[in-house]
């Protein structure tokens, strides 16, 4: 089996690495070439100067595998698969994609017999050793065709196909709104043992207790203590956290489908708040309670 | 009628300050004299310079209105007061305390036949002219002694007895729950409006403009709108919000009586989020995600 | 001054009577001519049997108001309406429209040289006497031209020029997401009372004491003590929440501009949470709690 | 070495068994004496009649471990065996108790020369063959004395000293307000999958392939795998959830030390609300919004 991959990046590149090992052919390119010629370098990847010559590069039925960043590199780089594959040919989006545009996409793909399957993937930089899970969206017949990449880069039972198009990205999406959750009960609960001051707890030490045997015992745990084994105060990082796309899609499906999603959607605005330097909500309320009150507020140390 | 008042700051001395303009007799203690005889000067209290000297100057049944702050000055002005008063007199509790302090207080009242009445006192540095919105607890009798005090207190309809001992000190206790949640849905809609930048929305006018006809017209807002005409940015405030006890209590008795109560809750944490300079929660949150997906995590600019 | 207005439901028809009451000349469309008839027969409104009909008997510069269901309906009506107006003319969109709609529909209406305005509306089934609170996006120009209307609409200091072409029903979303967060807040307070027994508080009683004279004090406050004084238990009604459009977008807004917003978020999850049948959620934790630890689950009633 | 127990339950009787396997003599004792007497028959447990028959059977330094319900049960045995126990003895408690009621438990033991130690008892019913993951508070040379039993409870690395008195059941009631959140965040996720009914998407498969790779994968997830595998759509399931203690405390402890615990905090209310079968608040919004918009609302079916 030989397959192309374009976006040799973190996911991209360590999921060619993973392919090799298991002795699939790999064409590779990435936009920036040095990439691509330090993993033909290391483990055998084609290099391929661009998405066309990568697709030529292949013998029908072809398998392009897109792992460039969601939004629009991947939208581009689809734009110009079209164009470069024939019918019958299976067109993978494995980026952290919308969903929305992930059954646009199948259905521009099908308009010209191009089978498109949308991936959901999931393990991050430790999926090259651990494999990734894969979530996969589309026809059985394009899924089928995949089984032996798919078989080399999940572990064990670690890929399913969940549904039509777009459904891989949709399981995908809900799992990251998940992830949220539990990070922030195991964020909420590490601060809350840090502020008993009088116990005096090793947050290290509790972390690394609960991967053993405790109803919390995850993956997120495990990542957590080695974390915190390292850097016991978290002392080089800054309460600043980002957010990716796919905990605003959670939560726009949770209001689109009437579900309630309190945890995901407070998880989610945990992390904007992180980042509200401006902090105006809490400005107003100091404003309120002085005025109704007369209690003090503080003054702003500088001026806005 | 004359009575007695035990504390004379913001609230205690507002409150004297009406009583004397509807001509009822106010024998004032505070615990610093200056005070007392500051609003005896401007008003015609009479100043005691012990809250034994105020109990002596009334006739029974005495009135004593303890207006300190809720917890170790209420409790010991209440401890003292129940030396001081006989059978039949009426104590009341006009502080923010909680009521399960009420409850046992009315006990230990009701133990030598003093009429403990828990009264939740809403309106803050306005009551002096709009006067105070009274929640009652305690016995009809007891509250019956109160009533032209109470007259001259609430404005129309401002006052009602609401139930047994520790009932009023519990719906005040509700009502500041209320409230917290009322600021922080006012705060959040202040916050977007500012954010969505293109518009340039003038929070001053929509504030003030919504003060007519639309469904959201309160009191709340009517000070807000204030606020803002005055500090449009509310560049002069901190993001600073300090809680008092109600609202925590508050969220204690849904735990307690098992009753959903997310807004308020919630409107209590964004102020602890407000106050939180550790962010720890934050910061492990930032590690997790570096540790599974390799996510740049922002340095801590100091050690901390 | 006469205008047009499309659509006399229950904001439309009473505004239509409003306006002659303070002697403005209104032209009417109704879907169902029989509302029309009836208000002409009420108050002197001008029947017209199709919107063409009522922009005929205008002139310029035409006022044609748009008072449907936000959606379809007002989709419609704009798109015909662009067809009907000529340069100068002005059209506005009183409905609970979403503000990119507007947006776009300014655009597509400037396209034309007609000046659309959009007008958000708060004030419900009260506005007939009280007046309406109204958010106007647009141009200036345009906005003056509506200003007897507007002044006859509103009650005073009760309109504003919010914005340019959108920021009217931006701000009058913003409005509802309030005004979800203090009813769930009120909401939450009246289930804390009533959840106390021992103290049999007297909702009702409470509701209409809080009216005068406390910080909680507010028109949906004053809406619910008359609804309580009419059914104490409000046995009649359902524990079943819509939502319309707008709380939605003002999550999703808050989610795109990164805001946090957790307690109008979860004022419009709890009515979700209202109508959700299925408890799947409930019943997935149900049956993880019996995995782990043996916890007793509740069988279903009924297969589901 | 040689312990007693007190308590057979579903977690005593299966610490005992776990004791028991690796040799470890065990005195039981339970209040309904078959239970023992089972437990005798099949390991070898030593059946005691009495707390004080179960303590005789010890030699200094005897080691009682109390594995009865939190609360009463817990409490009264705690009395009894100060009574029966000698200085240098240690006692164990291993239920879900109240950090506050172990400190204050420690204290009193101190009086006497008994050595108090609070377990944090982590597991369920799968400890038997997984472990119990146990977090131990007090002196160092109580749990020092307990070390072989410790090894034979839990896994490898299974248990730690994490502080002084009382800081083992805080530590465990943090972990089951982080067991809430996730629990609550796999629920919300799983409802999401559910409600989108296009996919088609079939949940246990989901849930097992998240297991393999994923960034969510968990003990509780594997469970939540289990059970959705032997009844796909929970069918017999009620949406009921109750609530233990801990999860009360966590909250209860974050309003304490004034650290925003949403998520956690939320999780607890979820379940409130799936047994708030009055659905008072949410009859109070549906009349407020009937109130000023003349929103229909629906009917109770039948008087409440």
């Amino acid at each position: 089996m030989r397959i192309a991959i374009a976006g040799l990046g973190r996911m991209g590149g360590n999921m060619a690495r993973r392919l090799r090992r298991a002795g699939i052919g790999v064409v590779g390119w990435n936009r920036t070439r040095a990439v691509t010629d330090a993993l033909a370098a290391e483990c055998g990847v084609e290099p391929a100067a661009s998405l066309a010559e990568a697709v030529r590069r292949l013998r029908a039925p072809r398998v392009l595998w897109l792992m460039l960043p969601a939004g629009g590199a991947t939208e581009q780089a689809f734009g110009e698969a079209l164009g470069l594959l024939e019918a019958g040919d299976v067109l993978v989006d494995g980026a952290n994609s919308d969903y929305r545009d992930s059954q646009r996409r199948a259905q521009e793909a099908a308009a010209r017999d191009i089978r498109f399957v949308d991936c959901g993937t999931s393990g991050g930089i430790w999926g090259l050793e651990a494999g990734y899970c894969l979530m996969l969206g589309g026809e059985a017949e394009a899924v089928q065709i995949l089984r032996p990449v798919l078989d080399a880069l999940a572990p064990p039972k670690g890929w399913a196909h969940v549904g039509p198009a777009g459904a891989g990205h949709y399981v995908k999406m809900i799992h990251n709104g998940i992830e949220y959750g539990m990070m922030q009960a195991l964020a909420e609960g590490l601060a809350l043992l840090r502020a008993k001051e009088t116990f005096g707890i090793d947050l290290a030490q509790v972390a690394e207790l609960w991967r053993h045997g405790s109803v919390v015992r995850s993956w997120l745990l495990d990542l957590t203590a080695e974390a915190l084994a390292r850097d016991p105060d978290l002392r080089g990082v800054a309460p600043w956290v980002e957010d990716s796309g796919e905990g605003r899609w959670t939560v726009r499906e949770a209001v689109d489908l009437a579900v309630p999603a309190p945890v995901i959607t407070l998880s989610l605005m945990a992390r904007f708040q992180s980042r509200d330097e401006d902090g105006f909500a809490a400005r107003a309320l100091a404003a309120m309670r002085n005025a109704f009150g007369g209690h003090r507020i503080r003054a702003a140390e500088a001026p806005r």
